[in-house]
């Protein structure tokens, strides 16, 4: 029998406590996710294991609803900002929620179909990922980046068709701004 | 077809933008809930409208998972602390989290079996709601409790158990700190 219990979210470090999983996306991890793969191999050679970001998960099986936080570290591998890996779930039923703790980023969306929306991740914003919208977060601040999500326990990871194909937009530093560009790279299966 | 979007909360005030929907439950809309009735009847005869919480969704039929906020005033009724009605969900699968943005209180639960559990509300913690635990947020304080909650959409709120019969526990106020004692007007069916 599961029992209520008070989980303690850290709005600035993400800290989620008690946890029940947690696992650290590396620079090296994201190899083939970003646009410029050589920058990527190079500094993986020059700064070695750098985390990109952290994933703390509160789940219970017996639960419907999960949640937890993402920590996001900011950074560029050349102009493009850190980013997770991107997502669609597994159940095209399941959306999810997002809600900004701190720092400052974009949530990129894709529909099947192909149609693209950005929302802004600022403090006090609660971003809503409808059914079968794939998501991936951007970190374009200096800081950390920190949200707490909340998804179905059953909504399943997707990551494939992402990593195969990339998304249609990627985000970009032009002039210190974030910059939505066409992803040269995307390829249309 | 449903798209993404940047909805606002506001931890102080408990304002959603956009929201879907709204209500405000008064003091004349809980009789019977609280302990001391006559008390209650005074209030109401002399204060007239009072509200003891208001309720923001952000809800979309087609999504699986739904959000708002809880705005709870501070208050008693007597020693008794201004409280929501308190409730089990209709599917029996489905729990909640409460994620608690300002203020301070206390949420109590109950399983079917009779089990009470309590979990502080103070900001920075979600209280993971399992699955048909009743579930019913006190304000404890002297502010606003705001609080942001997740749940199925597909949930559905059963009202009518602890209204007939209230809840095992209640929580008054014992030389100014909350306090949980059996209720004596408890009726077991």
């Amino acid at each position: 029998m599961l029992f209520p219990e008070g989980v303690s979210v850290d709005g600035r470090t993400g800290e989620v406590s008690p946890a029940t999983d947690r696992y650290t996306k590396t620079l090296a991890d994201l190899r083939g996710f970003f646009r410029d793969s050589a920058k990527l191999d190079e500094m993986v050679a020059t700064q070695g294991e750098v985390p990109v970001y952290e994933v703390i998960g509160y789940r219970k099986a017996e639960s419907d609803l999960s949640f937890g936080t993402t920590i996001m570290s900011p950074g560029k591998v050349g102009d493009e900002y850190f980013m997770t890996r991107g997502h669609f779930h597994v159940r095209r039923d399941r959306g999810e929620v997002y809600y900004t703790q701190s720092g400052e980023g974009l949530l990129l969306l894709e529909s099947r179909d192909g149609d693209t929306r950005v929302v802004e991740m600022k403090p006090g914003i609660c971003a809503f990922i409808p059914p079968d919208w794939a998501h991936r977060s951007i970190n374009t601040g200096p800081e950390k980046l920190v949200f707490t999500w909340f998804c179905a326990t059953d909504a399943g990871h997707e990551y494939g068709e992402i990593q195969e194909r990339g998304m249609r937009k990627l985000v970009v530093d032009r002039g210190g701004e974030p910059f939505v560009a066409a992803n040269p790279n995307f390829a249309e299966r």
